[in-house]
């Protein structure tokens, strides 16, 4: 039994976001609204680089900036040499996906709502090493169906690769199911945890995935230019990064290097110390408030928003899934769904656009236009999604 | 005739440089102290993303956020479509480096003082590859030899990679001469101008290079956590990155993608741009000084700071080159490197220690042990100077 978010504790998080009292804010898919602890911590280093030097502020806070691992690995259940940190989502996957090496024939197996920064990146490697796409059908609810990818598995599998949480519509693809099959057949498994993590639980040991990436700005609520790998002990000892530096490796006399032990082989030597120590303030955050109950609060008011939603004359709702997340997307007949954005706005309403671009196979198969993304968050109240129903249902018809 | 930086400047300087009121910092070649006015920027838009969303933030400045490319282009003399922002030097670097394509026997031909990083880099594609380092040798002064790598120019050398300052000692390779030489053979050149950047002047044009790259947080005194690559636009059009997300290229149907048509096709698609606002804050400060002033009087610190070093007992200076820049590095006979750096912090004066493995084939050669590396910028002073050397002058014999 989870104990629901009380609307005493929804108070206390809204007073400690600034944000909530200029905007409704439902572009947490796009990127929170950060605490007013995440900012002061992002704030007191820089000035404190200001003040002592970026390098010296590095070592006087040396162990905090060590924490942050301790706080990623307890977040997805892993541990601290598990993690590395990114400057982004896509650089994380990217650290994993082009660290695999492919054979000519070799199949990546990946899902219909593919990211399309991941589906990019697999039309390039294949072009180079002749390794072959394949998507994965889904269910009749429009999730990735573990029966039909389990049917796909042959010995030329080289790589499991699908996105979680989908950009768009709300789906939650069946990552666990996915994992089961990935480990019967020893194939790796790459997991896209980017709209997953802050607002549903994670545990990749529960996932079966051998690597996992997200960011820290959207559901988790951390600063911009954040963001993470999750890559096993035991296939991170086996994987050269397809770059690296002198902090991944050390020059071991000759031609020879040696790679790091732990996961940070594939971090570069610099990084935005400041955004890290932010990062893991709103991990401990995430913690703290416990993903089940996060979890709970942020479908209800999702569902909430989508049965208004259906309710307005000219919407359509465009979400798949059986217990969709907190993501929404819909479209008002007659008016582009950037003007729709904009009116919102106007508003002091935030949400964002997602474009056809960013889901090239389901959005082909869908014939899907620009869509209104609304993405509540647990801050979020009900009040404000009457507030941005009422607004959508006021805009005239184009 | 360049007009000297006066003392009325550099006390106005140092006004507006919180960190020299705390400490001797001599450590801009890690990370030089940020101005009040980058730290400000910063500041203004993480709260500006606290305060109406990070996309939003985004948006809102976003004419700002382009200007940046402007701020930098205009201080290396080159266009804005041939700039990608980057999470620091290194990365930028790999973008250019990992992005060229070998074949067995190709060569790339690099110098002495090549920092560790992009040395790994090279014994790691030498390694995939079977593409072949060749050293270039040095002249007296320690400088890469011209005339060396012109005589080892042969059609199997594929890149020409070096560092111009390097992290140690002072030294100034003779970028521009290596231009000449690669224009007349057509052979891409690379240039890591990490610590050049910020304290002497840097002209694209004039130092015929097709690639550069630099950090902002050490001679530029940018936040940490930023950097850029220049690529000159023909190179560019010839390029792909070796990685790729929905920023640099588009999904353009079926199997087909396009890069996009500006240097940013290496970059991804998110970005910290409370740290990218502050890097242009800070490139225009170093343009509104002026770098031949900035030159001029870092240059006239590191010399003074060599001449009284070299006076005191028990020191050995390792600087090398004709003309060498503000990078000074020394060790004090019977104290390892760190305990004199840890005795220099004790007293409020900020250094930094350079290993070995930074320069793995100059510290092979050399039999290089580790260095205390003492940076000045254009904001210390000379009795900042005096101080540092009385402090040294008093650590007593280990």
């Amino acid at each position: 039994m989870i104990e629901a978010i009380s609307q005493a504790e929804v108070e206390g998080f809204r007073s400690a976001t600034p944000g909530t009292g200029s905007r409704i804010h439902l572009n947490n898919a796009g990127a929170a609204l950060m605490t007013s602890g995440v900012v002061s911590t992002v704030v007191d280093h820089l000035r404190l680089e200001a003040e002592i030097g970026g390098y010296e502020a590095r070592n006087q806070q040396a162990e905090r900036v060590e924490n942050v691992y301790g706080s990623v690995s307890r977040l997805l259940n892993a541990d601290p040499d598990e993690i590395a940190l990114a400057e982004n989502a896509t650089v994380a996957w990217q650290w994993a996906f082009y660290a695999q090496t492919f054979k000519p024939g070799d199949r990546i197996l990946t899902t219909t709502a593919e990211y399309a920064a991941n589906y990019l990146a697999y039309l390039q490697v294949s072009r180079r090493t002749g390794a072959v796409i394949s998507v994965v059908p889904d269910n009749a609810n429009g999730e990735l169906d573990p029966v039909a990818l389990e049917a796909m598995i042959d010995e030329r599998v080289r790589l499991i690769s699908i996105t979680w949480v989908p950009t768009n519509g709300g789906l939650v693809n069946p990552a666990a199911a996915v994992g089961k099959i990935a480990k019967a057949h020893k194939i790796p498994y790459l997991l896209d945890a980017c709209q997953a993590v802050g607002q549903i639980p994670v545990d990749v040991a529960e996932l079966g995935c051998d690597m996992l990436t997200a960011t820290g700005r959207k559901f988790l609520r951390g600063p911009r230019g954040t963001g993470f790998l999750y890559i096993s002990r035991n296939l991170m000892q086996q994987t050269e990064p397809a770059m690296i530096d002198m902090y991944g490796a050390r020059w071991a006399g000759g031609d020879r290097y040696e790679l790091r032990p732990d996961a940070r082989r594939f971090e570069t030597w610099e990084a935005n110390y400041a955004a890290r120590l932010g990062l893991g303030v709103a991990v401990e955050q995430a913690i703290a408030i416990g993903l089940p109950r996060i979890e709970q609060r942020v479908k209800h008011l999702a569902a909430l928003l989508r049965a208004k939603l259906i309710e307005v004359p000219r919407v359509t709702v465009h979400d798949m899934g059986k217990d969709p997340a907190a993501i929404v997307t819909f479209t008002l007949d007659g008016l582009p769904a950037t003007d729709v954005a904009a009116r919102l706005l106007d508003n002091r309403v935030n949400v964002s656009v997602s474009s056809p671009t960013s889901t090239p196979v389901d959005s082909t198969k869908r014939h899907l236009p620009d869509l209104v993304r609304a993405s509540p968050h647990y801050y979020n109240t009900e009040d404000e999604i009457e507030a941005m129903i009422d607004i959508v249902r006021s805009i005239p018809a184009g």
